[in-house]
């Protein structure tokens, strides 16, 4: 099929018509169906059920240095825990705090702690005229969300496949004392699973910003969530990198195993610098006597070590690749060729970004909606749900049944084409 | 055995001296005995083992509505977890929200929601020149250290077994504005196991703030933790009390399962007005998807309802009660008619608080430390670690062993002795 721009008015118009006609048809079909958020799907959840027998009331409930698990204690986590989760994060155990379910409330509690205590000993942000976060676009709704609540600047940068512009993002830094922050998801980032490339990564850890408390917030969150076995993304890592370039402390980096067992009962980690973990204990100590240390043992004896983490791995891989494949094929077979959108094709992670050539995302997404698919709130990847061009939209492939995915990406490319040929015809 | 007040220098001195050789054989022992936190014990993690089997990988982990816990949603937690602490905490479960496994952590975010953000649109606390919590003396520590941790003045009140001075809350609260919070452990107090009566409540509930943010912090950590079946404490359900008084948004209740089940891996929760709900939410809804919803349904499965909880309350009680028990003897048999202490005899809760008549807490707590035995610190249960008479310890019988405790008791009581008859000496 001929590029829509190269078509006649008379031409657009006619698909027009075929393309309303097949959007009817969708509607009379009354779907529900849902792309909207990065969950993962019942298989999914279904591999992990051996974690609910990984302990049991005959099980002894002691850490390998004789803690009990069942009582108070360990601010930090266990240490069995620590390794387990240092070594899915690449970093050493003695560096990590294991915290609750939701590495999210520990990027939060960060910022908090930022807002009125300060890091090391700086002036604390809410005491500041202006403190401003860069925001790599499109991002996370969430961590924007975060910045936003605590009334903090978000500026966007704009992401390529190699990562964020780095040539504004060291300029910003190094210039701007009120830049406090970055929002980064380094590895299949979302929602477009771009991996930064080494430079990147290099060029982060040599950063020279003016804020003393400048912080890179790292938030790894699909760290080993690869979609195939032979085409694996790899990540320099960051806190050893900062450290051989002087800026041993810029970094909070941040994990989960949300969507390696189960989204909202996993364990959330943070790797730092050893200053950084005693400024965070200070204030940690007075949050809590400690997180669950039962459900951390839990995550331990279920994987044992990071081999039996990452073959569980692969099993959610196996599951949800053919999701990707079949989102991007529909992508390729109606919207290829006919320069109406772009799409990104992950080797991991969560999401396939989409971006409207023209714009239009708002409607694209509206018009899904009315005929019963839910995507992501069109804009919500950009700071303050502005995006400027009107674009970008995620999709998120895991949660659907393959049918229901083939179905949605099915009505969501009918409107991709209804909504372009609109504009086309309007200009 | 005669009041050391009404004994001569030499009886003292006489006193003196033997106690001294038995506190040397004590130290010749090399204990190493542990009063000082308020920690099941080994015995009591022991009950609860059977929640370790509440769910495994055979069952269907979905709620009644059909949410599948395993996944992510439900920022407030799974309808039948607010059932069931609701009937824990005699609140309807409309006005709960479940969270993680810590009501430390909450009671830690509520106060930090506050500062940055305000209550229900009121100014930030962190933008007022000055905010004050009122603090029930001898209170708890952690409770002292947020509000210390956050810069909030804390001003004493003094306890007496109805709770605390009422007149004097009173006219603190109604006259300075800058008053926005007390805290209060209002069952089984901690330390001194009193439980506020009828009237403390009423006139809680019927306070006339000058701050219209002012909330009272009401920790109702030992709601259900009865130490006799036949001599329990009943305490006027608080938010009920305030809505018949008109004041239904002044109190934040709180509880957990911590020492329900298993310190550290239980259920939180908070109960309140809709408004505050409403309020939290929305800073919640930015700090996390959601709480552990698994450990949530974990909790329901195992004890099924309230009848359950508070059958297993009773092994816990059949487990500490000689506990207290042997500790109270002990005190009686080595203390009673001295005139140089007075203990509190509490009907539930963790812990007893001892008082020593002409000070020298610090004394006897260091004296106990030397000889193997640890106190909580002498003045941890004042705020700012300022006990003005230098007369409180808490006592925490629940941890060590009874033998362990019995021995521990015995030295402390000889440590106490010892102390008073120095100042005695040099009055």
């Amino acid at each position: 099929m001929k590029a829509y721009a190269e078509m006649s008015k008379e031409e657009l118009k006619q698909e027009q018509k075929s393309l309303m006609e097949a959007y009817d048809r969708f509607q009379a079909l009354n779907l529900s169906l849902d792309m909207s958020r990065g969950k993962p799907c019942k298989e999914q959840l279904d591999i992990s059920m051996g974690m609910m027998d990984a302990l049991n009331s005959q099980v002894d409930l002691r850490c390998e240095d004789g803690t009990d698990c069942r009582n108070y204690g360990l601010l930090d986590g266990i240490k069995e825990a620590k390794v387990l989760l240092g070594d899915m994060m690449e970093n050493h155990p003695d560096n990590i705090i294991i915290y609750g379910n939701s590495s999210l409330n520990v990027m939060y509690d960060t910022v908090a702690r930022a807002m009125t205590h300060g890091i090391m000993g700086h002036t604390p942000w809410c005491k500041l005229d202006k403190v401003k976060f860069l925001c790599p676009v499109p991002g996370y709704d969430r961590h924007f969300a975060i910045t936003e609540y605590f009334g903090i600047e978000m500026i966007p940068v704009p992401m390529s496949a190699a990562g964020p512009d780095m040539d504004l993002v060291e300029k910003m830094v190094s210039e701007d004392a009120a830049v406090k922050g970055i929002w980064c998801v380094p590895k299949y980032s979302n929602p477009q699973g771009y991996s930064y490339s080494d430079e990147t990564v290099r060029r982060f850890a040599r950063l020279k910003p003016a804020a003393p408390d400048f912080r890179i917030f790292w938030d790894n969150a699909y760290g080993i969530h690869h979609l195939y076995e032979d085409k694996q993304d790899y990540l320099i890592e960051i806190l050893a990198e900062c450290k051989k370039a002087g800026n041993p402390d810029m970094v909070y980096k941040f994990a989960s195993t949300s969507k390696i067992t189960f989204p909202g009962s996993g364990i959330a980690a943070l790797a730092t610098s050893l200053n950084n973990l005693e400024d965070i204990k200070k204030q940690l100590k007075n949050q809590t006597i400690g997180h669950d240390k039962v459900n951390q043992l839990r995550h331990v004896r279920f994987f044992k070590d990071i081999h039996g983490m990452t073959e569980h791995m692969k099993k959610h891989a196996d599951i949800i690749r053919p999701k990707f494949e079949a989102v991007e094929e529909i992508l390729d077979k109606e919207l290829g060729g006919l320069g109406i959108g772009e799409w990104t094709k992950p080797n991991g992670g969560y999401f396939i970004s989409f971006d409207a050539t023209n714009g239009g995302a708002k409607e694209i997404v509206s018009m899904a909606k009315k005929a019963g698919v839910k995507m992501t709130e069109a804009a919500a990847t950009w700071p303050y749900h502005n995006d400027p061009k009107d674009s970008n939209i995620r999709i998120a492939p895991t949660f659907p049944t393959i049918d229901d995915l083939k179905q949605a990406t099915q009505l969501f490319t009918l409107c991709v084409k209804i909504v372009a040929i609109g504009k086309l015809l309007e200009a």
